[in-house]
């Protein structure tokens, strides 16, 4: 077992060398000018599993999402969504700095709303008033501990956005680790919205890049919108590749991570002063608060990096841990381990 | 007594014999250009009044509070408010469609925010996460049923903000009633924030306008902003002296218009199937809920329409009347005979 | 004769009596929550006097030609104008800083452009590049001494304007003074221009607001969006009637500020070291420039002022004059009188 | 030789064996939560190559530019450029669209400025005007045959922007070649401006990137904004490395590039109804117009595509070509014997 541990994120991923030798030896050519082929390939295939028309490749998950706001709503629209989510959270905004839209957020239960939280949230046309025009689901829900949505509860949501006239956009960052923790496929997640992002250097592993899919001719205005963010790469067939291995080769392992979580949140429920946000842990996301009186967050972070053991302090009392390719089994024993000897002695 | 009853909101008011008089006399100049010296008199006036280094006089209350927000903020910017305030709901979100900030909303009781709900809601420094600004209160608060804002809670939040190194402003477009209906001046709630806003075209009577005050170099740059945003009039002391008549004549009497309304929460108290949201009434705005078994919000307002009283639907199972200056006891009187009569008349 | 004489802009007039106790007598209305019936009657004159289906009052010239290239453009959109107009100069480019929208200006000659420097100005369709879809054109042209744009080149434009699928906006804060230089009707002129904005506080001497006027849709937008930018107004019939009257009575007289505009030429012509920019004068307005050997346009304009004639410097060795209905013959020629003592003064 | 040759741009070169070998051994990390160790290597050799403080690596250069512009100006800034630039014409106008800037475009002689021009330009303060606040230019200049720009115009037109208080980029997309073809290096020219970004993927031959160079904090500012925009990438230092190989590579080959631009010259100078659009020719862009009677340059360039070489038509009558390291001086002289066939044979 090595360390150390790095459970901060399943971005920390490094390609392996078996990916490292596939980017190595894509085939590209000028995306802007003209056709990457393999570039061209991961947008088929993407769209292909997610059961789209269409798909584009692009540099972040940011870019996908904040894109696909800018293209559902105009200025001045509004889109519905959980007031922890990552599209409202933790992309700066960008749907108002850059694209004038304004959001409306709704309380979630670890990120999951209830059908009826939407009724009368649709504004009525008025001078005074913006227009609902969009819903934005996440899942799994990152701040929701991984949560997977329930696909029943979805189903009613998107459902009722679009007799209501609404469109519908799924921030699938971790749409993958939804569709390994369910028999639901990510094309079957995926017809319920019109369009729908999905991230290749999260569990994936690919180090770089995340897709947007769609209807085709949403997807062509998605690619003059990249041009504008300044997303548009030449020989892009490089990172493409990574994301197409990552496709072609990463998906079915992805219960393991979940295991790993499992198996980590077990460390944490056994652990005193440690109390999971989520129990059970569905996917690969594991949020822990930890007891006032055992100290911060942040110390704690601090202390399990002295041994060895990276995480993440997301809130003053809650730390995150993310299992990912990198991680085995034996670094998961090793990391329950120091949690169990260093909580105790936080105090000391 | 005469009908109709126009009890649809306060800003219907019509500008009195003496106040067209006052304004047909209306020294004036070209304020863009120059200097209009009666839109200066009453700059000064209400900066005074609200203890404020300088106002400036702008066409309505949406320009004053947007372009509040946007001083404050710059794109990528975060406010603080109640999710049922006027500055995020009624004003197209001006924020996030012209200037590029985006809003948070914490949900109230009737408008009213407590001091620990803002706790921990200022985002760390991270490129993430947009930058926590400002905090925007609104007093009296329409859709709360124009209640007043708990002064101590007030000073407490916009104490934590200005500790914090937030910036504050006060949507005050009923800041008078707030006054009126308190021992505490419109200098004193003032005195909170760095900067207010107040209406001259609601209870006060003025047919148009509203005023942005604050420290001196503030109103200088709301000066560039309102020409940017189509603002800047001529001759505008025409209209100014509308503002500057009702400052000085119409403020004293805005008590009259709250007994009136607790006059009609009386009489909306004592009707079944009616259920005030606020009680007791505490300003000019009196909203109340109509039992669904007795039919909608929309059809008691037709009905009472057709009987000469005008309300506004505000929720599909709530009504709004709001008192003002060109309503008299005897009328509201009258308006509580006619919603006795109609509304057990509805289901017939 | 009545000193000072102010011919710094024909937005200085005072509303006379008559106009003045029209507009204390105006029927009004809430124009937000329901109709203000004189700011009704004002659009609709200006709607038909300029042969467009409807019009809409805004508190300035700034906020009608903004909302018009707001609403004919989307962010990203580009339109095409000349290099000295008033949309691109002199209103803060609130069309880039408030819509999204870009410029792209051809330099004319006194404001007039040829249809020739159109050519090969629509971009083609590819994601590098804006896509361009509105011209722009003002008339009478401020910067160029109040030319009137010929017809026929307007017409020209227009036409190739529309065959290409652009739109077409007129600037028309002084289209009255162009209708009343040449024999064509503000009907004739509008009719070449999808829209058409026309101010009421420059020559026709109302203190207040200017009109948008267009197709019944576009004019409904147009509602939404004065919302948007602050300029919904209340009982807006105050200062609506002072437009109604200088439409019903300030028309005619617009040829004798022309007259006088000549005939300050005609001083301008005699006087040593000036020099008309445009010559003749064809409008109201009159620039001149000084001989830099005899100092700048900032000492002729202090050294005029002190003489109680105010003018405008706007350039270096740029004075600007402008003749309207506060202004008489008598005064005309008690400037040139001043003017021609003065200028050889300056070296003095 | 080998077909097809071409000739379109420099951004179509293909990674070379070395350059992939280089990437596949690249040492990554998680730049977004942490660090990339060769995306960190990249920038401080772009950094220090260029004499600036800090560097910035991102997807394309079009997010160089327009982050650059986001961060010397604010909403209703001014920008001066050359007409013909690229930030102007070929970003989608992201100035506007995402940063509300406005663009002032000055006529350039094959994208040339003289000093002179800036005269006047800077806008005085006041509130119906923009703020003028950033010069920017482009060296090599794309639209003007890829002429390098007079090094003492450059001088002096950055001296007069400081001393008025401006600040001023450099889109150095191709500054390498105006290196490479004077005796002045990047970091000289780079002395000039406050910032200045360049392209690994045109004639460097890197697959994807850019990276834009300046002051520590603007930089710091800079990856705000690139997050904002999406930009910000996770193992970035895979293509990172491209461009690193990139710099310490094919640097010193350029004027090879340059060379065989030359010589394309010569062959059009050769070709009857061909004329070199900038003669000499100074870098690696060779423009020419094509006499009407001979035909478009869209049948031109469909001719020569039919006999292997690729070039751009880039206006009705003009073609682009384009030397970089895939091709060879035995390609350049089959593309000239192409040409010399082809052109006569149009009319036919």
């Amino acid at each position: 077992m090595s360390f150390p541990i790095d459970l901060r994120s399943d971005t920390v991923t490094q390609p392996s060398t078996a990916m490292r030798q596939f980017m190595a030896q894509a085939e590209v050519g000028d995306a802007v000018i003209d056709i990457d082929p393999t570039t061209e390939r991961l947008e088929r295939l993407t769209a292909d599993m997610l059961g789209k028309e269409a798909a584009i490749f692009m540099p972040s998950g940011s870019m996908t999402n904040q894109i696909a706001i800018r293209l559902h709503c105009q200025p001045g629209d509004e889109f519905l969504c959980e007031e922890n989510c990552h599209v409202y959270n933790y992309e700066q905004a960008a749907f108002a700095q850059l694209s004038g839209v304004v959001a409306r957020t709704l309380p979630g239960v670890h990120g999951v709303l209830s059908p009826e939280q939407f009724e009368g949230t649709i504004r009525p046309i008025n001078d005074h008033l913006v227009r609902t025009r969009l819903v934005c689901l996440e899942n799994t829900h990152n701040r929701g501990s991984g949560k997977v949505q329930p696909f029943d509860t979805v189903q009613q949501i998107t459902s009722w956005a679009h007799e209501n006239g609404l469109k519908t956009h799924l921030d699938g960052a971790r749409l993958f680790n939804a569709a390994a923790a369910t028999d639901i496929s990510v094309a079957q997640w995926s017809q319920l919205f019109d369009t729908v992002s999905v991230c290749f250097s999260k569990g994936l592993g690919a180090p770089v890049g995340s897709a947007l899919a769609g209807p085709a001719e949403f997807i062509q205005q998605a690619k003059r919108a990249r041009k504008l963010f300044g997303g548009g790469m030449r020989q892009s067939g490089i990172i493409a590749a990574g994301a197409l291995y990552a496709l072609q080769n990463n998906v079915s392992r992805l219960v393991e991570d979940h295991q790993m979580a499992a198996k980590l949140a077990e460390g944490i429920r056994q652990t005193e002063g440690l109390m999971l946000d989520v129990d059970p842990v569905e996917t690969n996301i594991v949020i822990f608060a930890l007891d006032e009186q055992l100290g911060t967050a942040a110390q704690l972070q601090k202390a399990l990096e002295e041994r060895g053991v990276r995480t993440l302090a997301v809130a003053p009392q809650k730390i995150r841990m993310v299992t990912h390719l990198d991680i085995s089994m034996a670094q998961v024993n090793g990391a329950i381990e120091v949690i169990k000897q260093t909580v105790p002695a936080l105090t000391a």
